[in-house]
């Protein structure tokens, strides 16, 4: 796996129970999977020898990131290699204009957008779709990094003067945010967990609740969107697609990973089978386990990092006096609105499970 | 932890929950433990100086088997450092004749037992209390190890023949098998998770059974047991007690130990915290967790090793197949009937829940 963070930390449970061998890409040993006991290359998530040696040892190669260099991926699979994601796919999870250009043209709902590098183009576009106008960048966003929302023209200027490229969305009238977690083969055969539904703050998720509470006819939509997807792309492993419910009730697709995924974490105890370990199964095209849920609801809250030493572990006895609360620390120094851990809480509903979840993680992060 | 098989291997999964770190003491890098990517530090289990080095590089020290000195233990109490459970109560559980001298004094009900050294002494115990008699070795036996059923004197000749210092107990009416798992802080709290049924063959669990299929007046009975037990002897961390239900209705206590045990894999699933979870919660005296149960019944069944190379990790993808089944390998070398994995199902009863966990189990086994 390239990539040592929560993600494949979380992949490294799933990895013992099933006697897997998890050798990561770890930008250094006290990366959250690399503190884990993963066996560990050190070296940046762009590095070619590193990368290229990971393949070598290993029988299949994944990611627990999409920030990696595309030509690798494909140099391994033109060689020989199982690369899971196909890097053909793997594109659409990097580049935003790429993939809302192939989701346009295959008749995905999406919002609607254009490529922007001058000021007078997000001009004209407001000018059809009114402001504010959401600004993305084309590559390397991601939770909440990239994404701007610009009222003005002079707004969308400063923003237009910082890196790029970008892409113009239209500004959709959100009823909620949603989330499907596919687990694909690349056989094809792929299962889908319960729809959730995410609280994102910045372009952050902070809390998410399964199943999503909404109508059984829109929670169909929503995973045969997802499933359609992620074929059409041709993802494998997981590939979770985050999507707009809009107060028309409309579902627009608007950003997908092709990774395990933060709309899965509820997964661990909330389904029979983890995301991670379907990951591991669909990236082994092993048999897909099954996806339906230990409780009627599962609420998940995330913890950030308040900038304080140590205080979520230091909070740790205090927040296991929650009952029915199942935490997980990542290991990671608490930088301020860093995604350091987890809580998740099954119930009969979900204001009492997110009620239970919400009261550990305010006592990790020393307000509750 | 000393020891690195499954319990530690197991515990690492709960580790990575909490952030924990844990070193192992291990025999060699390929133990389960070890290889599931804890710290760790390569002796014997007996290597003093190995020893001290975890308890000097650790907060605290715990067991994943009993067979340790106990000299070294009780020398780190006297320094100063934290042992999980305390020397003066795992002697309890390495030594048979100390723990059933205790447990009759203490009136818990035990069956009868005398120690023996010579054919005579046994063949005075069986005019007393009938053949067969249960001969068991007072130190070291575990999964069947160390103990042996007798129908005549020259078979008991035999087998005083073999090592000891041996123990005579009376064959009790089986009705059954049970075991209380006990999570108790060094502090005196104490949970116990739901009582268990377990089916052993030669010694060695291969089944078993959450909730244990008894009146409730009995399971309140093994569970006062097993929590005055533990208390008594001022246990800490999990302990497992094994139970006889005789055919008379009467509970008598069989074995104990100070670890995460067997009779706690379902656990894993069965419940809202594991017998890992758990076992770390205590030895770090941190809040105990919750111990009800995600369904209404769990099963479980273990893995023994045929014998042939590789075997479950060859049939791993046709095992997992079968749905709702939660497989546990170990990555252990598969010698013939050697514990090497095991597999969970939950379900709205214990039939159904056994039977889904004997499918996978079976096609492991390359039997199903």
């Amino acid at each position: 796996m390239i990539g040592a963070g929560q993600l494949a930390r979380m992949t490294q449970r799933a990895a013992i129970d099933l006697a897997v061998r998890l050798e990561v890409l770890a930008a250094g040993p006290d990366d959250p999977a690399a503190a884990a006991g993963t066996h560990h290359i050190i070296g940046p998530p762009d590095d070619r020898e590193a990368i290229r040696l990971l393949a070598a040892r290993n029988d299949v190669l994944t990611l627990d990131h999409e920030l990696v260099p595309n030509t690798v991926l494909q140099e391994l699979v033109d060689e020989g290699h199982a690369v899971v994601p196909d890097p053909e796919a793997l594109v659409y999870a990097q580049d935003k204009l790429i993939a809302n250009t192939r989701l346009a043209d295959a008749g995905v709902p999406i919002a609607r957008f254009r490529p922007v590098s001058k000021v007078s183009e997000v001009e004209e576009f407001a000018s059809q779709h009114g402001w504010p106008v959401v600004l993305k960048a084309i590559r390397m966003g991601y939770d909440g990094r990239g994404v701007e929302i610009v009222g003005t023209a002079d707004e969308a200027g400063e923003v237009l003067a910082t890196g790029g490229p970008w892409l113009a969305e239209e500004m959709v009238d959100l009823a909620m945010e949603l989330a499907v977690v596919v687990a694909r083969r690349p056989s094809g055969d792929a299962v889908t967990y319960p729809v959730v539904e995410t609280v994102q703050v910045d372009g952050i998720c902070h809390e998410l609740i399964m199943p999503a509470r909404i109508d059984e006819s829109v929670a169909h939509r929503a995973i045969e969107l997802a499933l359609d997807l992620a074929g059409g792309i041709g993802a494998a492993g997981i590939v979770a697609v985050e999507m707009f419910l809009t107060t028309a009730g409309d579902l627009l697709v608007n950003e997908f990973a092709m990774r395990p995924h933060n709309s899965g974490h509820a997964t661990i105890e909330g389904s029979v089978t983890s995301q991670f370990h379907n990951h591991l199964r669909a990236v082994l095209d092993w048999p897909l386990g099954d996806t339906s849920m230990r409780a009627p609801a599962a609420a998940m809250v995330n913890i950030l990092g308040a900038g304080q030493s140590d205080l979520a572990m230091r909070s740790l006895p205090a927040a296991l006096e929650v009952p029915d609360a199942s935490i997980h620390l990542y290991g990671k120094a608490e930088r301020r609105g860093r995604k350091i851990g987890h809580v998740t809480a099954l119930g009969e509903d979900a204001d009492a499970a997110l009620d239970t979840a919400r009261r550990a993680a305010d006592r990790l992060k020393g307000t509750g």
